[in-house]
């Protein structure tokens, strides 16, 4: 019936539109079929068959992409790794597992937890994005402070490449010194290289119990200080720092009333280690000669887990709750040490050229990583939106490029700034990133049009 | 006067033979000239000139390299980084330092430590080894258990490729997801894409005070019980085991008595965080604990730094006290649970093959590294030792391969390994890393006949 027999395969219009975006809306889903693999032969089968059809195929994990690097919009075929989930090797000893790489992020962190460890890199989106999209964007999330990202704990990949190659990088060992670490490279590489079909994690032990501190700034500049202060006198596990317009959208979105008086420019939860009553009375003390410093104006600290949880929501829901206002995404990164510095000139730089628009402000202090979300008003296409978004854009990254940093810190490249690569990486770098390409996809086969 | 004037250069003999060579006594060193370039600049200027004349470059660190990768055998210049040991910055706000690449790695540790930071990748031949030289090695060492590979540290990295391009990689950012990470391409390229000229590291806290267990192992067996359990239950900076041979060796190059009885079959140097009593007395549970399960037969532990500096020794030593027998070294890895199984398996292949070799094993067992020394006996030549010693590899590669295991763990592949390469990494990973070398270097001018 399908070209694609025996593997499975949807061409409905329905399937066609679900499985042919992410989590971005400014481009159609228009792929030609979504086929769902069961087993690294069946990927191999599929890129042979792409070859043969001269057929594109787009890589597809959680669809929770905010670059819209998993989209299917000029009649490709969907490769959704959706059937990929099994469990494959769960190590107690020595902690890590191996999985498919459709395996749900939240569900590996869930079987983690049962055994006794922890898989701790941790975002919004988990629970629905996949282990290979999760590593093919090299996730980062609200624990890079204390953890890292994606990246640190992948051992070992499968890969397939375009020549339907089947590499197996790594294997899950320590130490492995052997020439140049195609691992790395596929982290992050956002289905252009190749597709991920099984990955070997590292896992941890889990963390003593951990407090949340729910902080008000006094000022921007009070940011970095409170931050270093914190640090040094704390075992930090996150610090996660946003703006008064953000609780008003969680407030909106959630219900829920906001537990400081709410006046305060900018915000901190801060999660630390609190293995007993040494560490919250460390905590309060620090926190009253900060605010005695002039630098924080408010603040609560959590007595049990739900209370850390609640404080937690204020930081975790932002992303949704401003979800209606389809808002332009900026997800940049500069030296952390710059952090307010920049955040102040970029402020001023989108009050002065779009004083219509409101900016939602969030963020990853201690790893420089600021998320700039513009939101749509209200009677504004998408459309309309999006192209106010792009205008936007390049006095953005011209500030970025200025700073040193990073045009995307954490989402990738895909569709949505493929053009703005060269604010952060150089035409040499490009140039090789496309023949590192050429090398293992020699067709073009994978995700053509994105990144580079 | 020289053709690479205005750039330092040598060529009488002695300075061809000193810096045409590494740690390894293999090759013989015949560089055609060594060069000393003071910046970047004059690294692409001699890029520039290789280019017109056609000339060949070994990047060159502190030759203390165990594979070759920094010989020069066959006419090429030696690009020497030892002019190049500027610290360029320092941060104590965010942890981290900016410097050429050929600042010597002993010399970062202690600048990070005036500063009340800490670097804490560490190995015996750290102190003449440079932070170039070490990232192109991704050097390991003692505290990868706890810290991680020179990997973990780098931040960001100047590069000149083989068309003279300068590359700045990653530029210091924590969070980075902007396309391929070149970056972690070039650690471990052991000089082949380009030379390293500037790094920037992160650095860290410095670790509590640390204490030190001697343990003498009952038997092969009792290594992971032992390992699993101390690590549950105290802060390892570090687990190095080492075999009996070893302190023989120790003891007769340094003539210290050794604190143990010396009948064990394999020892280990257990460091552990040690803020306060409870430490140490959890440490002696742990430790009588498993000397009543029989897996322990006789231990110590450390009363001042000034013993764990003693007990260290014991490990520490082992390399340069069996260097007078130029050892056919072989630096191993498998998984970590794998460690025991294939010690014995090839414990019993050399012993069956080559009884006349005595055999020096120590390693890290945390990180699946095993240190396999053939000792030369006193009365063969260099030339017929190292021939008998690639008699025998093929047998341990041959071993490693069914342990799905590496080669090269730590020392990197350069000349040593260049052959065995295809027993970690299959064909295609090969074809992909040599079109990698063609894109950063496409007329072969950097460490030609290196790696693969
Ligand atoms: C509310 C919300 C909050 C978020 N917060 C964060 C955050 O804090 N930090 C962060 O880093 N990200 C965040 N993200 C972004 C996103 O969740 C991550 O990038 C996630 O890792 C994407 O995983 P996925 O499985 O959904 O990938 P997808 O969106 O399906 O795909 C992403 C990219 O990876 C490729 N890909 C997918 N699977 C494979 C595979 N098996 N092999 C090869 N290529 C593949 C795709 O082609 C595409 O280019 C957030 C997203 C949302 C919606
Ligand atoms: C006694 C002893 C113990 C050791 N123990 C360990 C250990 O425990 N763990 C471990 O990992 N290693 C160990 N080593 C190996 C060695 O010290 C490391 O590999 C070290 O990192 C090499 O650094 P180097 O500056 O001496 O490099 P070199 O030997 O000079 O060069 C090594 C390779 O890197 C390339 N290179 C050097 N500088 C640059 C540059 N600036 N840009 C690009 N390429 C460059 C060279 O071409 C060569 O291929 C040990 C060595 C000795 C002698």
């Amino acid at each position: 019936m399908s070209r694609f027999d025996p593997i499975e395969s949807l061409t409905d219009d329905e399937s066609l539109a679900h499985y042919g975006r992410d989590w971005t809306r400014f481009w159609p889903a228009r792929p030609e079929a979504v086929v769902f693999p069961r087993s690294t032969e069946e990927v191999v089968d599929l890129v042979r068959l792409a070859r043969r059809d001269g057929l594109k195929l787009v890589p597809s994990g959680g669809r929770t992409g905010l670059s819209g690097g998993a989209v299917a919009s000029s009649g490709e075929v969907v490769v959704s790794l959706e059937k990929m989930r099994e469990l494959v090797e769960l190590d107690t000893t020595e902690p890590g597992l191996r999985a498919q790489a459709g395996l749900p992020v939240g569900e590996l962190q869930r079987r983690a937890t049962e055994a006794g460890l922890y898989y701790p890199v941790d975002w919004a989106a988990a629970a629905s994005s996949q282990l290979g999209g999760s590593i093919a964007t090299n996730a980062g999330g609200i624990r890079v402070l204390r953890y890292g990202m994606t990246r640190d704990w992948v051992q070992g990949l499968t890969v397939v490449t375009g020549t339907g190659e089947v590499l197996e990088l790594n294997r899950g060992l320590v130490k492995n010194n052997t020439g140049l670490d195609l691992r790395h490279l596929m982290i992050g590489s956002e289905g252009v290289l190749g597709i991920i079909t099984e990955a070997t994690m590292a896992l941890t032990r889990p963390p003593p119990e951990q407090s949340v501190l729910l902080i008000g700034f006094a000022g921007l500049s009070s940011i970095m200080p409170v931050f270093t202060e914190l640090r040094a006198g704390l075992t930090l596990s996150a610090f996660e720092f946003f703006d008064r317009r953000s609780i008003e959208y969680v407030a909106g979105a959630t219900g829920e009333d906001f537990p400081l008086d709410g006046e305060c420019p900018y915000y901190a939860v801060v999660e630390f280690d609190d293995p007993g009553q040494a560490s919250q009375e460390r905590a309060l003390e620090l926190f009253e000669r900060l605010a005695e410093a002039g630098h924080l104006a408010d603040g609560t600290i959590s007595q049990s887990l739900t209370q850390a949880k609640e404080l937690w929501r204020w930081r975790e829901a932002i992303s949704e709750s401003i979800s209606p206002m389809t808002p332009y995404k900026n997800d940049l990164s500069v030296r952390v040490s710059r952090v307010p510095e920049f955040l102040d000139a970029l402020d001023r730089l989108v009050s002065e050229h779009y004083p219509e628009f409101e900016v939602v402000w969030f963020g990853h202090i201690g790893d420089g990583n600021l998320h700039m979300n513009v939101l749509r008003p209200e009677d504004w296409s998408i459309g309309n939106f999006h192209a106010a978004g792009r205008e936007l854009s390049p006095r953005v990254f011209e500030l970025v490029r200025q700073f040193e940093g990073s045009v995307s810190a954490e989402h990738g490249v895909g569709l949505l700034k493929r053009e703005d690569l060269h604010y952060t990486r150089s035409k040499a770098e490009i140039e090789l990133m496309r023949q590192i390409k050429a090398a293992f996809d020699p067709e073009g086969i994978f995700n053509p049009g994105k990144v580079f």
